[in-house]
C-alpha cells in the first residue's frame, strides 16, 4: 500500500508529538516538519541528528538556522506540494492564514483546537464522529480537555446513552517548560459555560452539556469531574467495565499510588514513554460515585499528548484510508502501542 | 444584660479569629485564650500589647513564655472555671481530650471541624440547623468547606427546596504561612464521596449529596462547584436574588476584577479587614448556569475565617441567648459588620 | 506648622500603601488619590466609605465611576493644583508622561522604581542619600528589592565600611492577587548583573556590586543573600547588633517559627497590620555566616510595603521639612510606628 | 573482559536511574534490582516487560507482588551473593542497616547522599577525588546539589585554583510526582552554612566554603549561584572555555530559549532522553560576572539524574576497573553518551 504523505506545520508542544506519532504509523510517511525560528524544540531536533526534515515558513529567517548549522530542506510552500495532508499545529490564528496555502495546492489539512471552528468543515473526534470526517478537506480537532472528555462520555454514551453532562474542569495553566503563561498561588475562574461543554455539544449534539472551568497553578495535566445523566441507569461496575475496555482510557487507583496528576506524569516517565507522555486519559476508580440516577467520576487529561491519537484518526478519515470507525481507531492504537497493557 | 463569658482554647489559624470575632460581640466577653508554647501567633499577641489574657495548657512550659517576657494569666483549667463556654480550636484530636476537663467543670464547649463527630451532641450550622443546638452542652462546627457549602445550599433550599447536590471541591492545600503542609505542581485526588458531601447530609438530612475533592497548590481559598437539583425549578435570576439577599454571601463578578480566589483575598486586604479575612463566601454571578432543571454555580470559600460566624451562632444556641434562628444569626452578623455593604 | 499637602497618583499595590502611609504622618495631609477606572482597590475604597477623596486621570471615564456610585472629587489636573507634592505610583512609563503636568504647575513629585532613572533629578533612598534629595523637584525611589537591600548594606557601611557586595535575589514573581503575572513550577533566570546591583551602585557609588536574579513562583516576599566585603572586619555579633539597632530592620530566627517569607507575611497579618503589610526588612539571625573576611546573610523583602517609608522620607527631603537625615527618617518611623517593638 | 556485576537496592527516583545507567555500561552487568513493595516504579517495570530482574528485601511481602503478577527473582540476600558491588539507593537510614548484609558477604557498596557520612570509607566524587575511592569497600556519593556544585568548582579549581566559595542554593522542594513533600507559595529558609558547602569542604579540603540554602516551590531542578575566589584571576572568557570543555557541563544561553530550570527539563524531554533526564549540570553564560577578582555564575542542577555518572565512576574506583581519573570518568561518559553534543 502506498503510504500517505504527511507534513507537520508548527513544531511546538503539539507539533513535536504529532510528528513522532505519525512517524510510528506504518501506513504513513512523515515528509517533514516546519517552523519559523530555531526554537528549543528545533535545537533538540538538531542535537538528535535531524531525524525529520525541516522546512521553514519564513524564508527570510534562513540565516538564523544557518548560524546554528541547522540543515533546511526547503520552504513551507515546497513541503505542502510534497505531501497529501498537513497537520497544522501552529499558534492560534496562524492556521487560518496557512489554510490559504493549503487551498492553493488543494491539499487536505487538520487544524488543532486553538483555531476557530469555521477554519474547518468538521469539528472532529476519532471515536465520537469519525464518519463525519471521511473525505473532508479540512478537519479541526477538539482541544485537549474536550478530546479527553468526549472519549469518556462517548464511551458511556455508546453503551448506555447519555442525555446530559455537567462538568467541572480544573485546568493546568501552563505546560512544563512554558514561560509564556503561569499562575502563582491563585485559581483563575472563567465565565460559564466553558467552551469544552459547548464544544462537546457540537461533536455530540444529542447530549446537553454545561460546566465551570477554573485554572490552577499546575503543569502536569487537567482534572475533570463529570456528572453524567444516562438514559439507562449505569452501575459503578458497568461504568468501570466500559472504561477498562477502552483502548484510550486507563483506569487507575489511589491505593496503587496514583495520587494525582503528578503521579500519572511520573509513571509515564518511568514507563520510558518519550517525553514522559501518555496518550490515554486516566479515570480514578475511587472517584466513581452515583448521585441519584446520575454517575460522577474524575478524569486526568495529559494535555500535551491526549489529542495525538484522534488527530491521526483524522488523517485516516480525511484521506479515506479506512471507512470503518473502529478499524480506523484500531490502526492508530496499534501503531501507538495503545491497549497493550491491558 | 449579663455578658456570656467565653474562652478560646488553641490560638492558631482558627483560634485567633474566633477570639477576635467574640471580642466584637457586645453581648459576650472574651475572658482569655489558651495555647501550649510561644508560637508566632502568641508572639504577635505580645507585640500587640496582650489585648487578650493568655492561659497555658501545659504548665511545665511556663518558663518558655517567661523567657520571652510573655505574661501568663493562669492555666487552662483555671480559665475553664471562669467561663460559661469554651470554643475549642485545638488541633484535631486534642479537643476530645480537653472535653473531659469541660465535663469536669460542667461547662459548654464548641469544637471545630477537625474533631470527630461523636465529640459533640450536634453537628451544628448557624443557618441550617440552629434549633438543634439550643441548650446543648457540646456542639461541633462543620468544617470550612462544609460551612460555606451549606450556606449556599441552605439559602436555595429554604426558598425552592433542594433534593440533591453533586459538588466538586478544589481545595487549598495549606493556609498562608503554613509550612506543615504543601503541594508543588500537583493536584491531589481523594476517594469519593468527599466528607463535605457526607457532612452536608448530616446537617441537611433531606438532601442527597455526593462529590469529588481535589487539592490544588494554592493557599488563598477553596473553590466549589455545586450542581443542585431543586424541587421547584430555579431560574438564574432567582438564584442570584436569593444569594444577594443573604448576609453571609457576596455575589461577585469577573468583569469587576474578581478573577479568582486570589482577587478576593486581596480585596479583603484592601478593605482593611484584619488579616485580610472575609467572613462571607463569594459566588461568581458569571458561573451560574442551568443544566436541564438543575442549577450550577461556583463558590469561593475563605477557609481561615468562613466558620467564625457560625461558631459564634453556636454560642448563642448553646447558651440559649436567642431561640429564633434568624434573630440569632442577625445578632452575630450585626456585631461582625456583615451585610453592611449591600 | 503647616502640613505638607500630598496627592497620590495611581491607586494600585503601591499607591494604596503610600496613601495610607501619608495619612499617618501628622505633618502631612493627604489631599486625594487618583486612578483611571473603578479597579478593585477603588471599589474597596468605596466599600470603606471613601476615606480619601478620589480624582480621575481620564475624565472620559467619569460615567464608569458614576455607574458604581463612586463619588469623584475632580480631575488629576485639579488635584495637582491643590497639592505641594505628588507621589506618582502609576504603571511604568505613565509617570514620565504625568511629569509634564507636574512641571506645568511647578509641583514636586516622587516617582517609583518602575520609571526610568532620568525621570528624576536624584535616585533616592531615605537612609543612604537623604541629603541628595533636599529641595529637589523630582525624586525617583529605588525599587522594592533595592530599597531593602540598601537598608542592610548602608547599615553595615556606616559602621564598618563596605567595599563590595555580591547578591543573589530570589524574587517573588507576582504580588498576592496579581493575575497579570505568574509562574508555575519554574525558576526564571535573568541576565547578570541584575539591575538591583547596578542601582545600588548609583545610590552608593563607593560600593562595587554585582549579582544574579532569579524569579520563583511565590508571592509573599523576596529573599536576598548578600555577601559583603567590609573595610574593617565585621564579626557576626557586630553585624547582628547593627541590624537590631536599625528601626527598619527586624532580626528574626528560625527557631521562633520564622521559617521563610510566608511565616513573616502571616506574622504581619496576625499583628493586625493593615493588609498584612510589614515595613521592615527581616534578616534571619541563623543565616549570618563568615566567608573568610566577608560576611554573608539572608534578607526577607516585603515587596508591597518596603519602599513606603523611604518614599515618605523623600517628601521630607524634597519639601525640605527636615535637613538632618536621621531626624527625617526618625519622623517617618515615629508616625509609621517603626522601632516600637524593640 | 569480565563484566563487573552490579545490583541496585532501592528502586525509587535514584535507583531507577542508577539501574538504567549501569545497564548502558558495556563493562558492567546489571544483575538485578531490589524493592520492598509494588510501588509505581515497580508497576512501570512490569508494564515494560520486566527488563530487569526484581528481588525483594522483605520476603513477607511476596504475596503483594504475586497479586499483581509481578515476577520475583529472589531475595535481597540472594542478590547480594550474585554481585560484585551494590548501589544502595534506599531511603536515608536504610542503607546503614543494609550495610551489615553487605559486610556479611564481603561485598562492596556505594551509598547515596542521604546516608550519614560515616556509613562509608570515602565521601566520593568522580571528578574531584576519584583516587580516594580506589579499592575501597564502601563509598558514599555526594548529594545531588553537592555533586553538581563540585563539578563546576573542581573544573575551575584544576585550571586556576579556587580558594573560597560562597554559594546560594535555591533548591527544588520535591521531585515531579512526589507527594510526600511540597511547599505552596513559600520559600523555606535554612540555617547557614548549608550542608552542601560543608560537604564540598570534605571532598575539596583546600577550599573554604559557606552558603545559604532556601527551598522554593518548584520540582524541576535546583539553581545555585557560586561566588568563587580564585588563586589566579579568571576572566569570564576563560571560565566559559573551561566549562564548555567539561563533558558533564552544558553551557546554555537565555537568548536560545533556556529561560530557567523548566526550559532545561523540557529540552531534555524533547531530546528524547529517558524520563526527560539530563546528566549534565547547566551553566548560563549570561550569569557569569566578575565581582572584583572573584567570579560569579549560576548553575542548574537536574536533581534526579545528576549524581548517576559520579556513582558509576564510583563503581570503577571501588572495583579498580581503572586507576586513572580521567580515563575512568571518560568511560562512564562514553557509555552514557556524554560530551557527544559538543
Amino acid at each position: 500500500m502506498k503510504k500517505v504523505k504527511v507534513g507537520v506545520v508548527g513544531y511546538g508542544t503539539i507539533g513535536q508529538r504529532l510528528a513522532d506519532g505519525v512517524a510510528l504509523q506504518k501506513d504513513m510517511e512523515l515528509i517533514g516538519i516546519v517552523d519559523v525560528v530555531p526554537t528549543l524544540p528545533i535545537r533538540a531536533l538538531k542535537e538528535k541528528g535531524m531525524p525529520y526534515n525541516l522546512y521553514i515558513s519564513v524564508p527570510e529567517n534562513l540565516n538564523k538556522f544557518e548560524e546554528e548549522s541547522i540543515p533546511i530542506s526547503g520552504t513551507l510552500e515546497e513541503l505542502i506540494q510534497k505531501v497529501d495532508i498537513i497537520l497544522d499545529a501552529t499558534n492560534a490564528g496562524i492556521g487560518a492564514k496557512n489554510k490559504e496555502l493549503y487551498k492553493k495546492y488543494n491539499k487536505k489539512a487538520i487544524f488543532q483546537g486553538g483555531e476557530k471552528n469555521d477554519v474547518a468543515d468538521v469539528f472532529f473526534h476519532g471515536y465520537a464522529n469519525y464518519e463525519k470526517g471521511l473525505g473532508k478537506q479540512f478537519l479541526k480537532l477538539t482541544s485537549c480537555n474536550t478530546t479527553g472528555l468526549i472519549r469518556a462520555v462517548d464511551c458511556l454514551d455508546r453503551k448506555y446513552g447519555i442525555e446530559k453532562v455537567a462538568i467541572t474542569i480544573v485546568a493546568r495553566i501552563a505546560d512544563p517548560g512554558d514561560y509564556r503563561r503561569g499562575l502563582t498561588d491563585a485559581l483563575l475562574v472563567h465565565k460559564a459555560p466553558n467552551h469544552q461543554a459547548v464544544d462537546l455539544m457540537t461533536v455530540m449534539p444529542h447530549v446537553e452539556a454545561t460546566g465551570i472551568l477554573v485554572h490552577a497553578p499546575v503543569t502536569l495535566g487537567h482534572f475533570i469531574t463529570v456528572l453524567a445523566t444516562p438514559k439507562k441507569e449505569i452501575s459503578i461496575e458497568n461504568a468501570l467495565t466500559a472504561f477498562k475496555e477502552h483502548d484510550r482510557i486507563r483506569v487507575i487507583r489511589l491505593e496503587d499510588g496514583f495520587l494525582g496528576n503528578a503521579s500519572v506524569f511520573n509513571y509515564a516517565r518511568n514507563l520510558g514513554n518519550p517525553r514522559g507522555d501518555m496518550y490515554e486519559i486516566c479515570i480514578w476508580e475511587d472517584t466513581i460515585v452515583k448521585s441519584g440516577r446520575d454517575i460522577m467520576f474524575g478524569i486526568h487529561i495529559p494535555q500535551e499528548s491526549v489529542s495525538i491519537p484522534e488527530t491521526i484518526d483524522g488523517i485516516r478519515a480525511a484521506m479515506e484510508m479506512e471507512t470503518d470507525r473502529l478499524k480506523a481507531v484500531g490502526e492508530t492504537n496499534k501503531f501507538l502501542g495503545l491497549g497493550k497493557h491491558k
